[in-house]
């Protein structure tokens, strides 16, 4: 059964109606499968749609934190990046998915995303451990090579955090992959013509952006309930402070301190409607440190007052996820709570 | 593990390449997850184009054992047909994925397709036993009403072949469903500019055209290897010989005695490859009385005998079918076997 979880109540929330099937089944394979799910964009495809750039933005680099360790150290980093050209490549060469490893030992299946022949990314799927001996020898050689990694502590976060997920086994999840990466080259192809369609020069400009994009929103997801600044941001993301603002507000619609606030707010509302402290602590708790700037904030974005979205969603929230809904009729149209409209039979 | 199932082979090699992934993941939510599915068009959009109606095809009617007796009798067939409309009704009345119960006490989830707000049809996924006291009611009712049905029988066809797929809740399928659904839905509005969509009248007409052209197709694919007549077919289908030839034809582009055969050399393609019987045997297994007629139509629709055939691929069958396929280089460009390009982890 799966546990409310309050990033999923995030996402959903800023999630808009088109691809939300996507994104749904994205999260389904993560949360309820166990996967690391990681989109490729080798062309500037996802970025041409908004909605469709929404469904995605979650899956579009691994944020566990084996890579995160990986990927901290900046070489290492433009290592990850380079892998994108390398997949792209081999995914020119092979005619349909594959299973393949990174530099770091990390086993994944690739499955290509095609639109009437053209390549245009992949949905990776991971993290199969199908040779632990060859993947400990990626990663003590990777951690080896003149860099401040500490090849113990990859290796111990390897083993914590990468794993076959049990008893999943490729025939369980490669038809869904190859039905989502049809459906993503068929989107592509009826956007084409009303959009700008990104030129060859773009072609892995557009990934590392998405790397970028991806480990700002884990950041922000991780850190959200304290203390944010945009150095330690843009620090993490190996990149300038403007050069993340510039396209993170072109990505997302919204400067970066306005999302981080969105962010406080679902988890704020979560907090009022799980838990019985007060407005004070959940303001504190969820990084304001003013509680009245807090109500303002929490009053603009959701349209009333901490107070009265207590007061009339409270009890509301369905224990059991998948049992009918009780949708709360908010006066902004956006969908609050993670849920099947169906009993379990 | 999947096993080799012939007639899963028989219709790989009938599909063509647009909707592979459809059809392929369709037969992983059946073959692999255990679900009955049945494809519910309300408005014709199946047939508007070739591929998806071949893709779609074999699941546009529930053909398992308990459905087909209590359909051999022509008012429940009737019955069966009507429950459709009453799907299309509460379709419209529900905003999302609903669970209910047919006519004959079968659960099943009920997934509506809709494009730019209309409903298209449904995905119905079943079976869920989650009152079978109720089931057990229906069934009694259904078959007390002046039928030659058994109530026994019936009950016995449940017990044996209506079950909840063993450890699979509706949140372990509905994402996927809710997916395709949503491909399906995009499918159509990519389609409808340059095909003709169908009238308003014609909404249910070809919902019973595709139980029936469903029907003829599984009662050849249970009877191939036997006796086959147009007038065994059509009683099984409850309409005329005509009527049935007609649409058959409409539907699949090739008449009823050429597709007959064509899944017979299908069947006999697995004997040659597995079985040491000679081609007299093989040609009488699969319902030919003259080998000489049955090399002619074999080299016919395959491009060489059935000879040559064996002694070409012949030990080139996967055991494993996730293992590394040996695509056989057949003179016609067709998929011959099931089975994923991947080696397992």
């Amino acid at each position: 059964m799966m546990k409310l979880d309050k990033s999923a109540v995030c996402e959903v929330a800023f999630m808009s109606t088109s691809y939300k099937s996507v994104n749904a089944y994205l999260r389904f394979l993560r949360d309820r499968m166990g996967l690391h799910i990681c989109i490729k964009d080798f062309c500037g495809f996802i970025p041409i749609n908004k909605e469709l750039d929404e469904a995605l933005r979650p899956f579009l680099a691994h944020t566990n934190p084996f890579c995160m360790y990986i990927k901290s150290d900046q070489d290492h980093y433009r290592d990850c990046l380079s892998m994108i050209r390398l997949m792209y490549n081999k995914c020119g060469r092979t005619p349909g998915t594959y299973f393949g490893m990174c530099h770091a030992g990390l086993g994944e299946y690739v499955v290509p995303i095609r639109s009437d022949g053209t390549l245009l990314g992949s949905i990776n799927a991971g993290f199969f451990q199908f040779d632990e001996g060859r993947s400990m020898v990626r990663i003590r050689r990777t951690c080896a090579r003149h860099t401040p990694l500490d090849g113990e502590e990859a290796l111990r976060l390897y083993r914590s955090c990468i794993r076959t997920p049990e008893g999943v086994a490729g025939a369980d999840i490669l038809p869904g992959l190859e039905l989502l990466a049809d459906f993503l080259g068929q989107t592509y192809r009826m956007l084409r013509p009303t959009h700008n369609t990104p030129s060859q020069s773009r072609r892995y400009h557009n990934s590392s952006e998405d790397t970028i994009l991806t480990h700002a929103i884990e950041y922000i997801r991780l850190n959200a309930s304290g203390h944010i600044t945009m150095a330690d941001l843009s620090r993490f993301c190996h990149c300038s402070e403007s050069y993340l603002s510039r396209i993170f507000k072109r990505r997302t619609g919204i400067n970066i301190n306005v999302y981080v606030n969105k962010v406080r707010i679902e988890l704020a509302k979560n907090h009022l409607l799980l838990s019985s402290e007060n407005i004070a602590e959940i303001a504190a708790g969820v990084g304001f440190n003013d509680p009245n700037y807090f109500s303002r904030v929490f009053t603009n974005i959701i349209g009333i007052s901490p107070t009265e979205f207590r007061r009339r969603f409270q009890g509301q929230l369905p224990s059991n996820p998948e049992a009918e809904p009780q949708e709360p009729v908010l006066p902004q149209p956006r969908r609050e709570f993670v849920g099947h409209r169906i009993p379990p039979p």
